[in-house]
């Protein structure tokens, strides 16, 4: 359900779902409010009114009884409920903002739309549980006890798939089904016309199915725990892939997989990050190790062979040959995972060695490849990756990114978990900031999407200038000489968890420049390659383990993505990890799969000439050349 | 090629194969010649003298340079080489022997038949290896390493089937491939329309393929190496099964799986027999270990449970019930079997809890599954089961014998190996026998078909009475009250292999009534079944592990099958392993097999309540009813 929410005096309104935090409304809606403890509600600077409308508000102490009579809220403690109309009173105001264009709705569609996805699949997990009440083997109806389950299925579930068994499961069965009285839950894993029982549990376990889909990420692992029957998420994890230990981008992973023992090193480092990210999602939701059915994993190539034990080694060689690309359902404990012996695994399937499964499970997510509008979808990771096409075709690139979406390689940077400065504002006239987390917590870091908002509010403000060069004549106790050089610092000591300084360095900034440039330049080659420019593109989506609140505004303001209009954009957040989830769900998805990492092409950037060339060209804000994109550059005529 | 041999004096002729031994050409023509040694040599007695033709005879010290220039050669020592004219000298007769009739040729078909039915057959072994020589990878055509091996098979073997891996093999595949230049063998595993790549090899190992069949048996286990690529026979060996430590039969086995560990146990002997025998398979063949491909196991429904660690305690109990009686490929060292990690195993359907593997694989090496011809078969076993149909229908029994027919049991029982006496003919007038030996070596005991001889031909001369006892009040020295009753002497300890007399005791006698009443009363019952009676068998199939020689007529004369006419009968010797190794050279027998054994009725014999009548009539040689056997009433009354 959506709220209308007016802001007096400026007289801005903004539509947002039920729930939304009221700071984040006035974020989207333009509008300036103080906030410097990130949104936990400690600085008790965003008072508003409360004129027309209801919130929910948590508790504080930052507001006295009276205030509340008269109608002040924290914003950033205020869910909400209705259509509201609310004033900002003068005491609230960081500044004089500068006046901007009221921005498209979508701007902060959240990356939680995975669901509405799925609908237009056929839901049927490709593990499923059947609880079965079987009539018990009498001398006229003596058949063996696999084949009376077989029957079972058939009678009772219209099951039709010839079914096999584990012999582990064999070892049990008979004795389970008597324990049981004939009553007994069947897990069966099913593929193609085949279906497997891998479980036998019982009496009625069947509401307690659950998946992890995992995003195995070079930088970050993202991992999810899905309840199978109610197609909802129970909890959601994530955590640094501890091979970052090893290196930081897959190259340098590849080069230690090659030292001795390094496979082996690389394969326990990643299986021990899943293994710690199961036990937290299984600990939180009190789902029991045993109930969970199946892992779905979504990695790039280099991951995904890294995470089975298999060689890199010629991935990184050319000519670039993975061993595999398309992974069966293996038992998760054949490759270390933590989980019970029954317990099987499957990895999207991969489409070249720089375009892996992480991809394909978001196309899949995305909906694109069921589409008929020509649609772009872009990864953005450690390696960016970028898939253009529709229902008919798709081609695809990789460029290597760096991991500073991702909050690596940056001063301050941190993943998109809780603390981190995922959205900013600057004021153009006194250079303060607005910032807001993830969790509205106190400010612990800065993750992918703040960074890009900093950027981008760094450089409207003036704070750097094209080269992404700090001007260290703005008079400003925020612009200093740090220890690597000039920086502006988000927040400080006082209000941040570390008690230390929050910055963005030019190190920083160059970091991300250059990461946004191979990206620009990605793009730019795949749509060269099929002769297609932003104009003819009709959907667009953008992806990335960065915050939940990227903006398209600020994304194009930096110049990561060639210029395009708002309304074409969609958020999907963690593709990968959303594609996984909805694998987890169909096993229609997962063999579409395995279809759409058939039919994608990949392109090789490495041999491609132009593309050094248009990599240099993007390292400037928006870009050397201005005329690419005019609505930035009216925005900055503007000022 | 076939010669004919003819026999002076007694003017008696018979055809026989080229190689075949002149010793068992006299018994197969009925003609009596001294051999008291089993055949070895040793005794000297079987001088024969060659008159016309040729024999290849093995040194002897037995026969001076003058007889050797005369033509004298020890009959058992020689083997047939052209047509034949040979004189027995009077000094070479054990006595006068009684004038038999002329026995048809298939009395003497031995078990070697099996090649010739595979030969309706498909011959594509369910495993099988490819020497491919792939294009190395290059930038423009660098798909993956097992896309790259998919798509040479498809092109240069036109395998059409979609081609996985074991993840075990995916980690070892990119160092193979380009250690051995692209030049590799690939082990592929096919199932329906599916493939699975379980090994590679460097280089072209392609002819190295073989696979281990293995007749899972109660009493013995037999187990046969095979070249899957040349269709032969390398080794054959055989054991008993090391759970006989545990009891005899399969009642007691299941008796004793229900101890404490005891079907931990259980599995550890059999495996342990099974991993014995492959390491004497291997290690006389000069095979290594790495290039068994595949082991395909055929078994009765508890020994398959036994053998997979199955528990059989339902089979034991009404309504007897196994787990399960189809069986997927698994790994072989999952069960516990001492090969490569890349072996796997198949163990044949069963149909029910007492009708196994092994008969689906005998019907299937038999031909009946596929004849038009109203078709008997019967495995003589520890087990007896017994089979009628065709190709349209199959209805099944079986019937406890226990182990005597193989032996156990039984004083001096062996199984049907080297040294076991297996045919024996007995002097009407001095009771003085002649015994051939497996491999005519010394005599070291009496297998089944020996037995059976012995049985035969004691009755034939009124050694022991229709209800099996020994006559005391005849004059010979063989015949004599040992230390369980009376008995009789067919070897003495000075011509034994163990320095022992070896006799057939009245208590073994009792033994062997048992088990053919047993086996008697089944088919009779199976017969009523279906309202046919032996007259409407067109065709009948003798299995069992005994030797090689069994005689039809002697079977018929101790009543252990209802009198039919002799051109009826072939013998298919052991039928599971014979099915185990035409199994492991045909996909197709391997799918057919699944049908055999759903298309097979069940008829449980316990639940009828004519089973024991006719048991207790067929308590007697040949039974209570002698009108039943016309044919060996009129031998009798020639005598």
């Amino acid at each position: 359900m959506k709220h209308k929410v007016v802001f007096y005096p400026d007289n801005k309104q903004v539509e947002v779902e039920e729930g939304e935090n009221l700071l984040r409304a006035a974020m989207a809606a333009e509008v300036s409010i103080s906030a410097s403890c990130g949104g936990d509600g400690t600085c008790g600077k965003c008072r508003v009114i409360i004129e027309k409308g209801v919130v929910e508000q948590k508790p504080t102490s930052r507001l006295t009884t009276k205030e509340i009579e008269q109608g002040y809220v924290l914003a950033c403690l205020s869910e909400i409920k209705s259509d509201l109309e609310v004033r900002i009173p003068p005491e609230s105001r960081p500044g004089k903002f500068v006046e901007r264009e009221k921005l498209p709705e979508s701007h902060i569609l959240s990356a939680r739309g995975w669901k509405e996805y799925l609908s237009s699949w056929q839901r049927h997990p490709p593990i499923r549980k059947f609880y079965i009440e079987m009539v018990p083997p009498v001398l006229s109806d003596n058949m063996d006890d696999l084949r009376r389950i077989r029957r079972t299925l058939s009678k009772d579930h219209g099951l039709r798939a010839a079914v096999d068994a584990d012999l582990s499961v064999l070892k049990y069965m008979a004795r389970i089904l008597r324990e049981a009285d004939w009553r007994v839950t069947v897990t069966l894993l099913e593929s193609d016309l085949r279906a497997k029982i891998v479980k036998i549990e019982p009496g009625d376990t069947a509401k307690k199915n659950y998946a992890v889909a995992i995003d195995v990420g070079t930088t970050t692992i993202g991992a999810r725990l899905i309840d199978l029957n109610e197609c909802v998420v129970l909890s959601q994890e994530s955590d640094y892939n501890a091979q970052v230990s090893c290196g930081e981008d897959v190259i340098s992973r590849m080069v230690f997989s090659n030292k001795k023992d390094g496979l082996v090193k690389l394969q326990s480092l990643v299986v021990g990050t899943i293994n710690e990210l199961i036990a937290k999602l299984v600990s939180r939701s009190g789902v029991e190790f045993s109930d969970i059915s199946c892992l779905v994993l979504a990695g790039n190539t280099i991951m995904t062979h890294l995470l089975l034990g298999l060689t890199p080694k010629h991935i990184r060689e050319a000519p670039y040959v993975p061993t595999t690309t398309n992974f069966s359902w293996i038992k998760a404990k054949e490759f270390g995972i933590d989980v019970l012996e029954d317990t099987y695994a499957h990895c999207f399937p991969c489409v070249a060695s720089y375009v892996g499964g992480d991809i394909v499970a978001g196309v899949l997510a995305s909906g694109m490849s069921r589409s008929d509008k020509l649609t772009l979808y872009i990864d953005i990771g450690t390696n960016g990756e970028i898939v253009l096409g529709n229902a008919d075709w798709l081609v695809a690139c990789s460029c290597s990114a760096g991991p500073a979406f991702e909050g690596g390689g940056v001063k301050h940077g941190m993943r998109a978990t809780k603390g981190a400065i995922e959205q900013i504002r600057i004021d153009r006239n006194n250079y303060e900031p607005m910032i807001l987390t993830i969790g509205q917590s106190k400010p612990a870091g800065i993750c992918g999407s703040g960074l890009i908002d900093a950027l981008a509010e760094m450089f409207l403000s003036r704070i750097v200038d094209q080269r992404g060069k700090i001007n260290p004549g703005i008079d400003s106790p925020r612009i200093r000489e740090g220890e690597h050089g000039l920086e502006y610092v988000l927040a400080w000591a006082g209000e941040a968890v570390n008690g230390q300084d929050i910055v963005v360095a030019e190190v920083d900034i160059d970091n991300l420049i250059r990461a946004k440039a191979a990206i620009f330049a990605g793009i730019s080659i795949l749509l060269e390659s099929v002769n297609v420019d932003m104009s003819n593109v009709e959907e667009i989506f953008i992806a990335g383990a960065f915050g939940n609140y990227l903006e398209i505004e600020r994304v194009q303001m930096i110049g990561l993505l060639p210029e395009y209009s708002f309304e074409k954009v969609k958020f999907v957040g963690n593709g990968s990890l959303a594609g996984a989830s909805i694998g987890s769900l169909s096993k229609e998805i997962l063999n579409e799969a395995k279809k759409v990492a058939e039919k994608m092409t990949y392109l090789e950037l490495s041999a491609d000439v132009n593309f050094m060339d248009k990599y240099i060209s993007a390292l400037f804000l928006p870009h050397t050349n201005i005329e690419l994109f005019p609505m930035v550059m009216k925005k900055l005529e503007n000022k």
